[in-house]
């Protein structure tokens, strides 16, 4: 909608793979989110612009191809991979089907890039979670290297925490290679964990609200907080809570992508962007929560619960992040304010929380 | 064999995927190999030792499991991957089939060790393909890297060069993760090129005989060259041939394996050996396969074709290997006679040759 507001011909593809997941995992977006068609119709009907929208699954190599063959695009914005750690390391079947769609999905769509629309721009969510927490600062995808008296810049090295955060790193030297050896122009974002339930495009209409996931498997550390600050229960910080991530608000994620867009890498360019504003500790949100809700009359509990995942909780922790400001990234920072309105937003929604999905229970290793 | 011979008790597990590889590229094995159940035959006559021998698919998580549970192994040397970089270019559909043999094999057996035999030593085949040619020398799996100040030791920066090679990436952060978080042992054997026909124990008895492949796909340079020379084919050198990588000899490929398997690594640990002997360019190659040909009265004309990779074709190249012979590795360095031997041999079976898969097709860029 952001794309389409600003003038772009858009075609959406969706598998409704999350969707599947939702309903797998007992859980449910807390916005009311509607079926695409019914939200391509009611953009119609708001902005007067029309998306086109395909039903099909990057893992099916014909339809990629028909895909590209019938919408030459400039650009693809490559969001089509299950998102979730937790979802990955559920079980063996969850890793190698996390495995299988997010790494053929990308293969699938190099080589209809290569083939059949070569010029073409591939915009690819990564994660910043690629890099795991190394004891240096983390660059923007290369690092300079200089050892034993020679000097070269080369991928920065990565240390990532799940069998999903993999599947990214796999797909980032995939894609790497594709650029190197076929000169394809790719650019990948390295996205930090994003907060926040409302663009400029969802608040014209509750029928284009997007999803919220608030579960232990598909919602984000702060969105989770938030509800759970709502429905009064502990904020189930892991562990020490020192974990350190760079964070950023969901209006800047679709800023983010128009500026890559609109500013492609050219042929054969591998650009790494990390696509994040703020660093901030699980501790620091949690505080935050605590604080914005007091304000409100909302008495929140800070629980430290058994860290289900193997990770370091406390570390060192400093993320470069200048390449999208460079294109003109305008930061919406974490406020009290945008937390405040937040928990309000989540207020209207109350009803439709569902306990049972919040605590969390996908443990990295099932023999702890 | 060799570790058979050795005293250790073996079980073999083989999907025969190089065999039909070979069937569907019209090649076949210079050496009469036999099928499996004659080889274990012919071993336990010629030497008195059991191997056991499961017909089974890596890529089949229940066998995997049925296996390990049936055998409880102290090691799993695992080498039951597509082994051919350009198998992997022929098209997407290879490059997919790949990915997926390699990368989900590699999980389920990763999977099966963490669920079921824990104190496994996992001895897996690597490449030295994974690092590229880096501008830096290459270390053993890791390195130290100053930045700002501070530093760590951190995965060493891959730039694989080929669609088999990106899997080999992949699988060496899979496993690395395993260690990390389930405390998995696990050896990653950065292999260089292997040439050489013979070992101890293939010389017992012919029935014993390993594959040897020179055609363009599953052939490796040093093999193909001598194959070349045999039948008066010029020899195949691509571009510039400054093409530099690390050798062995297969006798001390063996010997690796047998070395990492009898010091295996600790709970956790991922370990990294660079396991070659030598360096050479692809121009030492053909100089030497011309000079030592010359001597037996073989005319050898050197070709320089283009190159059907995209690869730096002269370039920096330094690359440790000191792990393996800090434990005991004693080289079988490549000597004339070695070379001369290997003439001789390929005379043997001079008959069995196939000119047709020799030349060179299978390019890294079809559109070029």
């Amino acid at each position: 909608m952001h794309l389409s507001a600003a003038g772009h011909e858009v075609t959406v593809v969706d598998n409704f793979l999350r969707r599947a997941m939702a309903t797998e995992l007992g859980s449910e977006s807390l916005t009311p989110i509607q079926s695409l068609g019914e939200r391509v119709r009611a953009w119609r009907e708001v902005s007067g612009h029309e998306i086109g929208f395909f039903h099909g699954d990057l893992a099916d190599a014909q339809f990629v191809d028909e895909l590209l063959v019938g919408t030459r695009p400039d650009g693809i914005v490559h969001y089509g991979e299950q998102p979730s750690a937790p979802y990955s390391m559920i079980d063996r079947r969850h890793a190698v089907q996390t495995q299988r769609n997010n790494v053929e999905g990308t293969l699938n769509v190099l080589y209809a890039i290569r083939d059949l629309a070569p010029e073409t721009h591939l915009v690819k969510l990564g994660t910043m979670g690629e890099y795991g927490t190394p004891g240096i600062d983390i660059e923007e995808g290369f690092i300079e290297i200089e050892h034993n008296g020679r000097t070269d810049t080369l991928p920065f090295p990565k240390l990532p925490g799940s069998m999903y955060h993999l599947t990214k790193v796999h797909d980032s030297h995939n894609i790497h290679f594709a650029c190197r050896i076929w000169n394809v122009r790719a650019t990948d974002l390295n996205q930090g964990v994003v907060y926040g339930i409302h663009t400029d495009e969802t608040r014209l209409d509750e029928r284009l609200c997007t999803r919220f996931d608030y579960d232990e498997v598909l919602g984000t550390a702060l969105n989770r907080f938030c509800v759970q600050a709502v429905v009064g229960y502990p904020l189930t910080v892991y562990g020490k809570g020192g974990q350190t991530r760079g964070f950023l608000n969901i209006v800047d994620t679709i800023q983010c992508v128009r500026l890559a867009l609109e500013n492609p890498a050219q042929g054969g360019e591998f650009r790494v962007f990390n696509q994040f504003t703020e660093q901030f500790s699980v501790n620091d949100l949690a505080t935050t929560v605590h604080r914005v809700a007091a304000a409100k009359g909302i008495n929140v509990v800070v629980d430290h619960v058994v860290d289900p995942r193997i990770e370091a909780q406390e570390h060192y922790y400093n993320a470069t992040h200048t390449k999208l400001f460079e294109l003109g990234l305008r930061a919406h920072l974490l406020t009290d304010e945008v937390v405040g309105d937040l928990l309000d937003t989540i207020q209207r929604y109350k009803d439709r929380i569902l306990l049972g999905p919040i605590a969390p229970k996908t443990k990295w290793d099932p023999r702890a």
